[in-house]
């Protein structure tokens, strides 16, 4: 993953797909700031609804499903509710099973980044549970190739 | 409240303030559903965001706050799952100390209602945790009165 | 449903099947109480495993599933993180496909009730979405039967 | 942090503190797993009841709170609700004002871990929210030495 400084310069315009979420009450903890737990819960939406509406991923019946086996977030500054959030999807790498996202959290009006996550999904057999053999199925591998934004070298 | 009959004729005009929430990944259940615990998140959700915004109410500081001392909820159909609800609010009845929301879920793109919930908040001293001696404040039962919907007779 | 006063007396003995739960940091509100949409979450946790457990629920798999059409709660006191409760099940109405529990919610070390609900599960036909036409299945029928606290004529 | 080979390698008896969590319905996603965001509120939950009970943290009033600034997480296998899950923790560095926690979560029944996670707790002035100046509170930082395990080199 890109180091801390590069990270905390990330800017909406560096991530090709972009869902706003509401804040809800329950979000924020006795500090009156979100519960930073709840960045995976919207790092996993919107991960999940690029997966279902552009790589033809229907969770009911689909063959194959991604596994989260690693993530990290580092948190750069904190929202609250009401707020809303913009949450900025990109694919840093693609390999044949498994895929890493890199999932950036924004206030609506405010230009710095709050807080930047990375989660590696396995796609696994539905059936068995282990990683699919011929690796992930075509329109999923597609649909990840167009957010797959080439790193620059550290 | 209402009967079954007219709440499930319920449509997005009756209702004063509306506000629009992403469903998350995390709210459905094993059945495809948006678990039926989170439409109280939702409402919790948009009637707090009102009392912030529209009635100056301040968490983290505000000398009183609603206490929730009883709710209800009917399901009339699902939703799950990456749809965008609309919750929609009104205030039913309004007392000295105490207030009866109903609020209303609707999927964007459906007229009929998901589901609708009132809920009753007392207001108390944040001292005391007791209701507050002289009734809630004047800008909170200002604000609540613009969205007081007159109820017919039944 | 029982009538304020006496919902206000209930206690551990009325009930046939009592389960632990420790409370989560993010269950707390900004007030220092466990948020009341928790409630139904852990109302709904009691109940999905009672189904499972002692009446062969299997959700991945089985032909029917509890879709809730009702619920309501009256709460008298509160809890607070990191408290435990103790999530208290009966089962008030068994109809021939439809079921109204009563959960309530006591925090260890203390006698009185701090919340009390009611909530209707339809069993439907998983394939359909729709009511079960010969009703809901025998070993959860004999399964729910057990915990029928007959109610006292009010 | 440790490698991956020794963290799968992690048993109940490498850690001070551990606590019983029921797992909830709605932890369960559509594939029959615990969410992997789930996993984070456990992990929070476990910290700050060790704060509180053994720390002398009192959330609503105290002078000083952690803020999360890096979390991440390793998943080695799956659990499901109605499970019950273990949260295990220590304490793997203690800076003047900062400390980065391990948990690991484990189902009942079972030795092998289900998933190992780290964040760092930077504790901070309520009134500015910036780093406490004087480093934590004493009570603080006794509290976290007792369960602080010393890392094998590597």
């Amino acid at each position: 993953m890109a180091g801390y400084g590069e990270l905390k310069n990330r800017r909406r315009e560096m991530y090709p797909y972009i869902l706003e979420y509401r804040t809800r009450w329950s979000d924020n903890d006795m500090y009156d700031h979100m519960n930073n737990s709840i960045y995976n819960f919207l790092y996993d939406s919107v991960v999940n609804t690029y997966l279902i509406k552009e790589c033809g991923l229907h969770p009911p019946t689909s063959p194959q499903y991604g596994l989260v086996v690693h993530s990290h977030s580092d948190f750069f500054g904190s929202i609250a509710f009401p707020a809303v959030a913009d949450l900025a999807l990109r694919v840093n790498k693609l390999g044949k099973s498994s895929v890493t996202y890199e999932v950036a959290l924004f206030q609506q009006g405010i230009d710095e980044v709050k807080a930047i996550g990375e989660f590696v999904h396995v796609f696994v057999d539905r059936e068995t549970g282990r990683p699919a053999t011929n690796g992930m199925k075509e329109d999923i591998k597609e649909g990840l190739q167009r957010i797959l934004v080439k790193q620059s070298k550290l």
